[in-house]
């Protein structure tokens, strides 16, 4: 693991979610930019002091070394280091997972995706709300053709842990994020808006073609925006031409994380919030509103497969991340093996990565046009 | 009353919502364009034959020369009726009661404002959504300064009775709505999302200033938009500039009649639903978020000015509608006697109208324009 | 309208429901035990002061000797007064329409169903809960036998106005609700519990056979009940004897009207609250949970037959109170006219009456044995 | 390990919710009473073959015989195992971590506690609800007096999937469950009802006195309760004896896994969902009603405690049970350091073990009576 020390707030997140299922062991680390920090979070954790490394180049270099080395790095610093972490460690031969968004830039995403080509090695994005056994299933039911053809998709994440100057406050993870030259150039659009962009894409199989969008920086002083708003336009596909709008804030006061996804096609619709993660409803055109739950009736094999336990013991965040490093671990150990990789993997994949710094400089780009259409 | 024969639908809420408060009673009608059609809902009514007229014309001439003449008309007849009718009856010396929108062109929407100001009598559009308590409650405490400075309005209509071709099995609601000789230029923004940014505008306070709209019409041969998304900038106060999103859809499969408002500003956010309108949600900035009801504890006055039972006793939308009729009767009652209005009142205004008209005009300029920013 | 003055809840209710549907017209009432007081309010409503009487009895008398005599009368006084007025008004030959519960008790409940059946008069008590449309839908569908055998009924009527000494602040509601010479024997049961204990057995069409209550009166001085928790035992039928839990309390804090009513059974469950009175929740076994609304796709003629607006409409408590003055008005017009009823009337009847007080009585007798389970 | 093998739901449990926090890790087991399928479950899982035994007693021994012997046992068998399994692995010195309810008799659940008691060893009863944050938190509060003295409670533990012979369905869980070898004397009351029972008291601090209980078996054949109904009476405390009902059923179509508690008190009153672990709603008398979450602002020392991620990112049952784990190896850790066990420790106990069968014995002896009284 690069990043996720003392303060950090996604990192222990990846280690827990790595643990669920089993898959992986944590055995190294560079925790932390600052040596000091580095080695005191790998003490926290229990973590062998001859594998905790003060660089990541010292870490790729050293474990590349070990007979035992590490099989994949996970990635979970700010922003502006998941491109040369990630470089370092694909050069050096591992397998990696990445947090998003992927990178600053579009061009570096770009980049990273040649780069990972030519590695041969995995890489996988943890767009973790991907994870979510009711996403699963929402993507399968669209792609079985349950919504018929798609008309509007409306994506938000709203929070609100931003509508005040949090990064005053010596908030570690409030400071980067507003901070252009570690988070890049989108604010709650890289934070939260990617996710969310890439959660309605993800479900219904389609991609932006252009979007409008407004971008503010509400909270005074602030240099990147904190409130989102667009329009969108999805390619056509099978002859209409889906809608969309998407809003990502970060003052929206009374939000904690309500990412929402909602999805109408022609013969039916779906509502989901990650909130209450187990439910997705479904609406088939003319009848009435159903509540499919993860593992109940109308589960489908989509989310059964991402599912650990009955009907009515809620899994929440942590599982759906955990389905994310589950799948990796099946990814990887095929790849390792030669082998094809088994049926059923659903992971965001690298052009997921690009097409989220497209979003985002797209997102960028209209708002210094006021607003105007633009292509992604 | 001008409309609301058989098959109509906004022609009986009009009448129970009369009656509720018990300011009004119900005698006199030009029921229906077809003489012979008015003639049958008058009698299905109990409507003395001698007072149902075959023609509004008829109508307003008739009861300016009886003694017990009408006091006010409700106009509830297909929009493009809704000037012509509301012209004459203004013309004859009578108060009006009008659906919305107001009109189906701003320049009629603005003869009108001149006509009503000449007049001298009472117009009252029944934007009613107004009507409800937790509507009013929020408005008071946007007003109070509850919220602070707003930042963020999402408006929302979705409904889905329009996402398959309704107006070809003899649906007389469906019917003139799509059918721009009838609605005007605006399918589901006019329907439906003007209420929802009358909505947004009366809660907060705020002006929207430009726009820019995305209107689809999904369903094929559909010459009106039956889905509306779009962003929106209201005029700065305060220093300012609140940003916003409204989504007008009539496709959106699984939604009933989900008209929400929700306001965000730097100390605090509310959030209501119309299919659940004795509740509103606040969340003070940095406090847990509170369930305020209808009569409940957190109820101000001007929530239990407009309301008629204890909390926990639903009203619903025919009372929401009986305040408007309630609180014109107030009006015309001090206009008649020469009073100053009553204190408290809070109708939509005929500006709320002629605003109404330059939101549908822009969005569908905007349309045109390929989701161009308009100034309204 | 004997009953119903200054500081009254009920009356008010009363007088706008049997207005919404246009059915009856309020023209002359005993507003209150003080002369004086009934002036004012008759006054105050606008009532003609030659109708405006000291006392019931000689409302009937009056009423009784005019040609334009009252058709009905409603009785909204404490539960005390229900008896004698109700009588006086039979007696006189006049239709009752008399708030519940019937009396305060059980023996004078079986002398107004004597005296009603002699007289020829139709009696409608209001039970105006069970005028709600998704109320008589539920009914519909367990008659229908979608829920199978019905194993377990459980109703709650949780309020929390009582929590403290509502009494001591001069409110007249709370007053009368607490003394037992106005009341009868039962608090919260006869006043709330009632409701529940009508409800359940309304939907299911079964019979409480026997029950065990706890009967509590938390609050200091209190002389009747609180609050109220009982298991309950229904009368077998098609060879299965469902079960049931009822609870009313008027001191659960944080609950304003929650009356809920969950069945269950073989092939079934359904779930409805009365604060959101237009969803019906419907499990089918084996199969997702369907939101049914009241004049949706899931929606039934018993629903629709109650309704006036549409879907997504919200109706309310006052809509559910107007249809029973509705059917009401059907009865005692096909009573007038000799006439049979018309179908699908489903009003809550005298008998439903008496076995409303012998329920409070049953409460009554196990709460003095300790709990003992008591046969109705 | 004990238990845990093919086929089986709580095992699996056991190992995530052991892992989540990294403080244990599964090295042996005797996973099934059938050698053959404890070594294929043991392969399955990875375990190390010399480490995976044929039998419990073998385990044990085995184990001790060994340098790196386990630390502790997880029980994860159908409950009449669960005695002499415990007694074994105590008696030969082992931490024993022990699945509910306790024993299948109270006689023996007093035996435990007393072989527990003089072994020295931690025992730690899984009933793992009481690991959620929200219900920390509401332990917190009704202990600090934010509810005042409290005066009702209302626990339900609804599901479903035995709505229906799935004994004959080849369903293990289903099979034990409902054969009085195996679940002991209480079917729904065993299973589930102890879970209601013991998070009532775990929450409120109060002891049950006395039930009144109505056994069912509904579902035809069946020999063990699938239904339960129930009224309480706790152990006064400051002068008030509160009262309560539990209902736990097995039959209640539509409900997956509804373990709902309800506190009502003098001053406030709560309301949590098991469902929607993340949030406790949170009515102080007179007050709106506020909806408190794990993380948010609303959010106790004591909800933190058992919580790893940010709001609105829902933790679910697995991190719930994970906390029993936590706490359990820092129990176990004092306990081998001869350390006092750390502060803010709140795990059931083996009292708590024995009050469950206490609680069930009860329920059988009242259903037996016809549904009296009987104290506990």
């Amino acid at each position: 693991m690069v990043g996720g020390g003392e303060g950090a707030f996604i990192g222990a997140v990846h280690r827990i979610a790595s643990r669920i299922d089993d898959k992986f062991t944590f055995v190294a680390g560079a925790l932390s930019a600052t040596a000091e920090k580095a080695r005191r979070s790998a003490a926290a954790l229990g973590l062998d002091p001859a594998r905790s490394y003060g660089s990541y180049e010292e870490m790729a270099e050293s474990e590349k070394a070990r007979d035992d080395g590490i099989e994949a790095v996970a990635i979970v610093t700010p922003n502006h280091m998941h491109f040369p972490v990630a470089k370092t460690f694909l050069d050096a031969g591992f397998h990696v997972i990445c947090d998003k968004p992927m990178t600053t830039t579009l061009s570096e995403a770009r980049q990273l995706a040649e780069i990972a080509a030519r590695s041969g090695k995995v890489f996988v994005l943890t767009h973790n709300y991907t994870g979510y056994p009711m996403i699963r299933q929402a993507r399968a039911m669209v792609a079985n053709g349950d919504l018929g053809r798609i008309r509007v998709v409306v994506a938000e994440y709203a929070q609100d842990w931003l509508a005040t100057r949090a990064e005053d406050g010596g908030s570690k993870q409030a400071g980067w994020r507003v901070d252009p030259q570690k988070a890049g150039a989108g604010g709650a659009i890289g934070d939260i808006g990617t996710h969310a962009h890439n959660l309605a894409c993800y479900v219904t199989g389609l991609k932006v073609e252009k979007l409008a969008a407004d971008l503010s920086s509400f909270v005074s002083g602030r240099r990147l925006d904190d409130d989102a708003s667009m329009l969108l336009r999805f390619a056509a596909r099978d002859g209409t031409a889906a809608k969309g709008m998407l809003w990502a804030s970060q003052v929206a006061v009374g939000n904690e994380n309500r990412l929402t996804l909602r999805v109408y096609g022609e013969t039916g619709g779906l509502e989901w919030a990650q909130e209450e993660p187990n439910r997705l409803w479904y609406t088939p055109l003319g009848e009435p509103k159903r509540l499919l739950t993860r593992g109940g009736a109308g589960a489908t094999a989509a989310a059964a497969a991402a599912s650990r336990i009955p009907a009515g013991h809620p899994e929440g965040y942590l599982e759906g991340f955990a389905t994310i490093y589950s799948e990796a671990a099946e990814l990887i150990r095929a790849a390792a093996a030669g082998r094809a990789p088994p049926e059923g993997i659903a992971l965001p994949t690298i052009e997921d990565g690009v097409a989220g710094l497209a979003f985002v400089e797209a997102c960028v780009k209209s708002a210094k046009e006021g607003g105007a259409w633009v292509a992604l």
